[in-house]
């Protein structure tokens, strides 16, 4: 994954799938977009059902066997079958549009019998994105619908399949739970790399700023704005979810609710954080640009003032003046150490010039000021 | 519709048609605004009716028949029209005067038995403005005032000629809440032209900064500044509506108008990365200008610092010292080699030079970073 | 009146009156201020008595015999007028005080049987500021206090005298929102000159920007605060007025208020946008200025390099080396084109240069990309 | 007192007294401090007891025998003075603990039978600072705690000497509001002298900025820093005092409270403005910076745009090709006009390039635009 | 400790050791972190038990045997340690989680029987980092947990040792205040070192910017930034824990915890002081480089204007006209005063030129205005 790639596109710059004055609910699926597949775990704490790929029919039969349904859909490439999903477990239709356009904020909508659960997570292709992940929770199931295959949900697979922790012996909400807090978890390791790219960064451009980082630093904003679009509005959803008064949440998994929130906090702070170290990094970048600027001018000043005089002393020296027409006429030119007197003349200019500008720090002395420490106590 | 002209006036610059000091619920129209026209369509499950233009006296006969009795009235210019229909429906003065008074914030006033609603939709000329919509919801009606033909509502009256959705079976504060989700959606496509100028001007700044891309910044700024004071209040709005105990908004539309608040926040989302973006394109320009001005002194350092010497020294040699005064005088003009050892010295001099601004990195490798990547993981 | 004067004040640079430290309540006029001069109106539904001056006895008489009374004072240049004024309405000495000081921010103060409702109105002088009015509203009365002779209640009077509207027919609560409402509406063709400048600088500052601009966009600024000052906390005063339960404010006018607080809205929306457009205006100004400055060293930097290596060569061939020493000593001189070839050589040079700064677009296309339009869908 | 001055150390920069670690309620002072000096004044409506300076057995003769007493502490140097006072008046030791770490930001504690205020008054060395003011407010008694001698309280004496205003017939939280509008009336004169600095640096720096301007715009920025850091703090403290339920505040002096609570509004309103003007200031320097920068550079382009090619002319006439090998060779040598051609040449080429420069406005009409006037309506 | 340490890392840069996915409660320890060390005190007012290590069966012996035990674990090498002693003493897993993933933001979470509460002390090293302290408060116990030797609690442990103060006296309540409290003075020392480095700076940038400054200013914002992520939540965790309602903290507590909090506050105070004084720092190095820049530019500017007249004069003096063709070719070289004069030409243009300069204040004065001062009153 690229962190600071350059052409990134605007965050959340996706069109809405719903042509615009559409009636509300109308599901229209993107047609680029994958064939829905839906895979299916049903568990309880003594058995656990697994299905790789289920088809609509064969989930009525699961339906009521075991405490917990899980159907996570992946691809929505075809509306009809989001329809029937949605029809099957009494999804509001509102919600099942807001699944096909990708493009919803976190939040979370409370309707009579079940939640739907808006989150975002990180998407890990040539730049980084983020893919709408949407959870409705109702009695008995959990039902997760995503763009595209490939998710941060295989530990929670393996802790179903391996009946470690207590996920097997809780209910639907307790399986939301560790799906949101898969989400968030899921954003660290990508703040982490954000951080180096940052901190090597800011040695790269103190040493030598290279055009590039412009882009550079854009593309690590832009980054930052991605992950801190999905991950601002998660906390509201979350504190909402706490709050909440459903019976679809039970009061014990409010305290793992509370830790997913705690760890979202956290988020936020790391982007808040890296938000500022980034915005720094432009003044350092212009900072250093203007000390090079600076280097620059003085090596042009230095070099054009030792050598116009000198230049202007050979050109005198090189007039015609008829020396015979008068005695004042250029009689430096006929004495004897007339030639090696100018040359003198210039190499003590020169090496006055040099004397000056060092004692002005102009030259030889750039390194000077860098040992400074400040330890104090 | 141009997004980034740079002419765009002020947002919001609408001067008061009003006169100051003159008193409340003076109606004067603007003498350059269109006559009204009165639109009607009216509807209930069974049947609808539909005029293109109807006059006053008609709206009685059709008033009552109908659920739903929806009044579109296009031009603002007569300001006794206005009037007449405020006495018919029982409109407040305070209202119609915001109504002629057409640079008012979205916003919602409640009167004793209707709702007066602000909204502001993009309206399509040579440059991004917005228009004002007034929008009154009473007992079986709703009257929408517009300053110009054109509108986003067509999709609407489609939908309800051909029956689609609940629309027809459905009381005004559906109606309401159609358009005001006509409006919304409207600002969608408008966001992503701007998003798509933003992308295309990073690139091109990065690639070569250009004097007419400060008005161009200056005029995506402005664009957004246009729709968010169109937007941002508008929220404000419908959480107003939605909170509201106002009989007139019944309780299964409020799930509605909370969907269309989503909209609403996820515009301003939109609105606030596009502004953050924007306002970064700035640092961008200015980066960039001190990145190629960096480069013009370097090019004209490294001319002076190698042709100054050079002249210098065949400025010397082009001095008149009489070389029969004193074999001290210039006797390098008679040596043999004297010529080929003078432009030999010159020739090292400038190849030391450019060997030297190549270590120094001034010329010759200014691509040299292009290629880092940073790839965690 | 001038908008953009450089040398407006700081805005609320006024001294305080009132000696630090002296006992609150403590009176003390500007002794430059001009002496009072009492105004007064008294009406009702049926009849208006209006007198341009009056005697503190005179207003006895009238006292009672009107529902409504307002007093204009103006001039705050008598201590003992103020005071006399004050114990006959009873009015708290602190509000007096607060009258005196003519810096007050817009604020209501509640006092037993009175408001004390402070205002800013913008005033027209050689630069923009604005002056406190002063008003008390009581049982029957309304007293107003301004500094000095002008203000924006002309329409005001104008209605009282002609019977214009419902303010005849009502009490001393709608006359003060009337005034209120004077008061915020004259602060819209002020903002609406600013916008004209802002507008009128933009296109001078892309187009040529120059060192008064920075003047002039500092005069912008200023004025915009002045008048945020005055508008900012007006908002507050009007919302507590609003929510007020005195029995003073009936409660049909506080639909009236409303109105009012929505156009002092309106007013810091504007001077919200206008403050970000002027703080624009610094950064265009910047990036106008290092355009020029890139193409000034650019400039610099042709010439340089185009006459550097000429003047190189002609200098070259002005060298004195003997060609009877040796063969090899300038032999150039005496071949039959010699000269000729050496002016081609220079020629080619220029030319070459000047292709290869052509192609680096250093000079003669700065207006290539000015045409590029973006026009979406 | 200077305002501007540039070594205003970092504002609230004082070491703690107390060691960190130490047991709460610690009482350590300063060695460095002056030793206490009490002074005290005990008052009732009809007589007065003051004393410069009393010991501490003394007061308890006085105590009780007026409503009112005032003890004034200065110096802190002596903990076991501050400790004896606290036990005879029962006053906490966590709040004499912060009487002595002389640090605090404005507050109000309240312990069971007194109040514990902290509040800062300006303090004129030879740069601004903020002086701790501690003041208990207990049944009948008002001690003000002090670290220097030298306060702004002296108007407040003189009131009570001299049985001005209402001070003498009221009680201690009368005294407490006095004292404390003394305090916010010390900040008006130190903002104006902040403001006319403000005025006097925009002229100055637009006129001609200098080096020193830097030093002296950062000077303004701490000492706005130092006064906020004063008076932030205390709107809330005396909004806490206005909403206490406290026995020991009467309802009327409340009244006063919410005044001084106004006069705290005003300055903060008063820093605000500063602040972004101060901050307006850089901008201005730095605009007028490269404004002048950009005129050296074009003095410089003019310069080596003029005499470059006028010295290649004349370089080109003082090569040494022989004219005598080919009638080709430098010709214009022999010409009867040739010397004067060369300099008409030469003397057109400068002439041509100054009036070109005064066409792009470079040289000559730096002025042009200033008398640009925006005078609305 | 380097305050200023140009490598300090992205503050809260710490990798999370708990795996994504894993259930709630994993304990992983972090691998290369030391073995716990568990030292106990026991106290009472009358006893006090200490021992500097002990293993987790010696602890059951001492438990109810004095009114409060602190256990104090340093190193957190071991999950199963920290397992155990959670199940000893009832804490939840989710908090134990939290001890070993030592990036937390400072928080309070209550849970049945016991209070966890994190909170971050500064860490001396190679540079300023934080270290969590995570600290659980129950029925008779206080835990404290950390990751490495060394922490700010020795004051507080004497305390204990020696019977200072009520610490003895009082419950466990009190000594969570008071290892708080040590928490939040360690930061006063760090912030007064920021502080002298940032007064340091000024002086240094205002008086030669170097490039390094940049450096160093970065390095001042991080660690700023680093105790401002660990000081602000902390404010928020002690409001909670003195609004709380456990039984866990006793009233008399709170007013201690409410000087706790006042401290914290002082701390935000100055952290933000200091934030806005560094971010000056910036603008102070830009200010001061363009004004190096200027300099170096006049330098630059007047040495080109001074000598490339002269050059050209001397240059055209050095044409080989020949004289004898015409009367009119440089007739000057044969002038009796020719040589003379054209020297004393060239020295009065340079003295003129000289002169200009000085009075366009180009050279020369620049110590001119750095006298000004202001002295208000």
């Amino acid at each position: 994954m690229t962190v600071a790639s350059s052409t990134t596109p605007i965050p959340g710059h996706h069109p809405r799938r719903t042509p615009p004055g559409a009636p509300p609910g109308t599901l229209v699926a993107d047609p680029a977009a994958a064939a829905p597949r839906i895979a299916l775990m049903a568990y309880g704490p003594d058995a656990i059902e697994e299905r790789a790929e289920i088809s609509l029919e064969d989930i009525d039969a699961l339906r009521g066997a075991f405490p917990v349904l899980w159907l996570d859909i992946t691809g929505l490439g075809d509306a009809a079958v989001i329809r029937d999903i949605g029809k099957k477990f009494g999804l509001h239709t509102l919600a099942l549009e807001d699944v096909l356009n990708v493009h919803q904020r976190p939040k979370i909508d409370e309707y009579d019998d079940h939640l739907f659960i808006v989150c975002r997570m990180p998407h890990h292709e040539k730049r980084l994105e983020t893919e709408q992940v949407s959870l409705f929770l109702g009695k008995g199931f959990v039902i997760t619908m995503q763009e595209r295959p490939g998710d941060c949900f295989d530990a929670v697979r393996n802790r179903l399949r391996s009946r470690r922790g207590r996920i097997r012996d809780s209910g639907p909400d307790y399986l939301t739970y560790t799906l949101l807090d898969a989400v968030t978890d899921a954003f660290f390791p990508i703040l982490e790399s954000v951080g180096e790219a940052v901190t090597t960064m800011e040695e790269e451009i103190m040493a030598d700023p290279h055009p590039n980082d412009v882009r550079r630093i854009h593309g690590l904003k832009r980054d930052l704005l991605t992950i801190r679009r999905a991950v601002w509005p998660q906390r509201e959803m979350l504190s909402t979810l706490i709050r909440d008064e459903s019976p679809l949440i039970m009061e014990q998994t409010k305290l793992y609710l509370r830790d997913c929130f705690d760890h979202t906090f956290q988020l936020i702070d790391l982007i808040e954080t890296y938000r500022e170290l980034v915005s720094d990094l432009t003044d350092i970048f212009l900072s250093s640009q203007s000390t090079r600027m600076n280097e620059v001018m003085k090596v042009l000043t230095v070099i054009a003032t030792i050598f116009m005089p000198l230049t202007l002393i050979s050109s005198i020296y090189g007039m015609n003046f008829d020396s015979k027409a008068s005695w004042l006429n250029m009689p430096e030119l006929h004495w004897e150490y007339g030639y090696p007197a100018t040359l003198a003349v210039m190499a003590l200019i020169a090496i006055g010039m040099i004397l000056y500008f060092r004692k002005q720090r102009w030259i030889g002395n750039s390194r000077r000021r860098r040992q400074r420490t400040h330890s104090p106590e």
